[in-house]
């Protein structure tokens, strides 16, 4: 499947480096992260499916294990070159498209953003990843009330801290640094989609709020949304 | 405290723009890559001890705080700068000191380094951390040898995924990538310290094991081990 994202804006062309094709999870978030990623850069690139949980999860399955030994999405093939982990997959298409930027302009700036996006990508969402959940439940029989709980406490940490340091400095602004959105904006805005599917409060983060729901205004963002993906069910 | 670290083969010098001080604890892994990647750079800098664990742990004392709403270790101090999450820091000091780097010359290498150090700081480690532990025993009273068991779980599934993906690249070299240390070893050898602590099986993934004691050979990071630390127990 074929997204077209934001090609008429980023005029980034991919053709003469090899196909774009994002192994994905409609409700990854790291995935989500992705998409948003490659929409920014107007992109064009198939998605090709893992289902996570039919038939014990598509990405235990040795075609894919093969792609990607941790069994995780996303995998964001790149001609014959296979990429992995979310973030690093997020610089690798700003260094290879560098318009429009994902990164601010200075070291400092920079150091900013990727702190962001890390609060969320190593604090928040590893704790409460399915494979988290899963092990959680079958192997220690932590029933669906507890995970919950488990899941808001680390959403809630982390939403803590990142609604502090966006409040706390002037670099925030429409999108977490400024006014160009960053990898910061492409961790948040998946975190967030997490954060009220297990039932978390946003009230009590307004500023986390505020950006995300500026976010989702830019089209590059809607069009990664769980919800929109070719195989999110009908 | 001063560390001497590598300055007479880095060459760097950092007093133009304000001195460096990393809030740091001698045993957690974090701030050990930090450590290391200061050193690989030759930087000075001194190290303000957080004891994680005394008193409910420093890191959540109001002073800390202010400096990391997280309330988490490692944060680097560059003059009036506050530098959070370990990684993003890793990637401000290659930035803003660029010899010896911390990444490899090309975007496919890079990727390919920031993956390898995202498997361990975004899957592995986010996991084991003292604050997961503490929240393993302290809210679901989960009993010492099941937490360790946890622990391993997580590492050992880390691990087997990051020596396949060693192993199946001709990049891989004395170190991850290649004949250079780069950011992925910084996280590496941390973790491999971790793994010993909580008896994990080191023989089964021979090439980390490799890489690691090839690591140790170099000052940078055996300056950075937690036992060589001012907050080390004697």
């Amino acid at each position: 499947m074929a997204i077209q994202g934001e090609v008429a804006t980023g005029g980034n062309d991919s053709s003469a480096n090899g196909a774009l094709c994002l192994h994905s999870y409609w409700r990854s978030s790291a995935a989500y992260r992705v998409r948003i990623g490659l929409n920014l850069k107007g992109l064009k690139y198939d998605i090709a499916p893992v289902h996570l949980v039919r038939g014990g999860g598509e990405q235990h399955a040795p075609a894919f294990a093969a792609l990607n030994p941790q069994e995780l999405v996303p995998v964001l093939q790149h001609g014959q070159r296979m990429l992995r982990q979310s973030l690093a997959i997020l610089e690798y298409l700003d260094e290879m498209w560098p318009q429009p930027p994902l990164l601010p302009a200075t070291a400092r700036e920079r150091a900013r953003v990727r702190a962001l996006a890390q609060v969320v990508a190593c604090d928040i969402h590893p704790l409460n990843n399915l494979r988290v959940l899963q092990y959680l439940e079958r192997d220690w029989g932590v029933p669906q009330p507890e995970r919950d709980v488990w899941v808001r406490h680390w959403i809630e940490g982390g939403f803590r801290a990142l609604e502090a340091l966006l409040t706390d400095s002037a670099s925030t602004g429409e999108f977490c640094e400024g006014h160009q959105p960053t990898i910061a904006d492409c961790c948040l805005v998946p975190q967030v989609y997490n954060a009220r599917r297990f039932g978390v409060d946003m009230a009590a983060y307004p500023l986390i709020e505020r950006i995300e729901r500026h976010c989702l205004t830019l089209p590059a963002f809607d069009a990664a949304r769980p919800e929109r993906q070719p195989d999110a069910p009908g």
